[in-house]
């Protein structure tokens, strides 16, 4: 068996996230088994760096699979292209060792969503962003962010609710920077807790309005209570630009 | 009656272009009269700068109605914002003088036509950009797109089959610029025949492929024969940029 590692990109409006449902055809995962297991005449499993949710997108998902198949990478990607639809791409294909694993090697991965601050949303991203219409407070949330790096207890900023479980991250970059009407934050760390990113975000767009203080931010790093952190943001305006390896 | 001047940008992608049809809500002006006889209560006409073709966006088309309203300039864009569909947004509405007419007063008009030269097509921007997989020769598309320059006789560049009517323009710009991946292909005239930008960019393609040479667009400025010149690229790739009065 080869094994393979593939970046991928995804428009997620569409799917219902990443990972494989049972009888649900429309995920990323299954999109791409569906694929490749066509290809190699066998069922393939693919195992990705992480799950994104349902209406998240993608620029460089990781995932690995492992094959039995005469074919060269560029062949595998060009497969990939042409019976894919329109809205996953896999942009590149590599044999790797076979002990690689997408997702127990993967060191961090970097989100980054994108809020659109105007009066009104922009056409072309409406569906790649948030809309905010009110003015948004950019050095207070800076400063607020500053306070995520590290390693932390991000138990409140989470939508798991499973009580025992581990969540303690390390952030490893967490930046926000203004492009016209865009607003980008964008987050680094060694790993993410189920809905971290978009209640961050939540959380830090809330001091921008300024419905909260950095201090109410602290607090919720302290504890591991849910409503202690902000709202859950659209998925939309959220993309997994990178995994590190 | 007030004269009211708007810009409008929109996504082209499940529009038949711009231009109201009989029988036919799905087009952009037929959207934007809907709206607005809505908010008067009568019929109002809109006149924009020019059509555009099904499947083109723009960015900042410009029009202008009139109207018995009370309302003021912000009043009518909100509204238009709460009703218009989400691939439809009325950026600003001001108040002209009575005699302002969208398409008579255009000195000109920009577009810019977007191709994305990569081994595969960027998930993101499939919908607003024209695939080509073979590398192009930028220098030699350049060169080609100088002689477009000033005034000349585009009867070979359009897809409008009237045999008498006129067809002399003025390019005031052609360039062509690269981004990564993207190339972009802006013209700037002070009129448009039917489809002539989406001909010449094909024109411009094919000599960037070495499937024709520079000699070729020079005859085919001399003739009126559609045959002479490129052909059509796809609607996705183009947006109208800009309106100058």
């Amino acid at each position: 068996m080869r094994n393979f590692k593939i970046i991928v990109s995804y428009d997620g409006s569409r799917y219902k996230g990443w990972q494989r449902l049972q009888n649900e055809s429309s995920t990323i995962q299954g999109k791409l088994e569906a694929c490749i297991s066509k290809m190699c005449g066998a069922t393939i499993e693919i195992t990705g760096s992480g799950r994104t949710d349902s209406g998240v997108h993608a620029i460089a998902q990781v995932a690995n699979f492992r094959a039995s198949t005469e074919m060269t990478p560029t062949q595998i990607a060009d497969y990939f292209y042409k019976y894919l639809p329109d809205d996953i791409v896999v942009n590149s294909v590599e044999e790797v060792h076979e002990r690689f694993h997408a997702r127990y090697n993967a060191k961090s991965k970097v989100y980054r969503y994108k809020i659109c601050n105007s009066a009104y949303h922009d056409v072309f991203e409406r569906k790649y962003s948030w809309h905010v219409q009110q003015p948004l407070n950019i050095p207070a949330m800076r400063e607020a962010a500053r306070h995520l790096l590290g390693e932390h207890d991000f138990g409140s900023f989470t939508s798991d609710k499973t009580p025992d479980k581990r969540s303690i991250r390390t952030v490893e970059m967490a930046e926000i920077s203004k492009n016209g009407p865009f607003i980008y934050i964008t987050v680094e760390a060694d790993g993410f807790l189920y809905n971290m990113v978009r209640i961050i975000v939540g959380t830090l767009v809330e001091i921008g309005l300024g419905e909260r203080d950095i201090n109410s931010l602290i607090k919720a790093l302290e504890k591991r209570e849910r409503t202690t952190a902000g709202q859950k943001v659209p998925p939309q305006g959220l993309t997994l630009i990178e995994v590190k390896y």
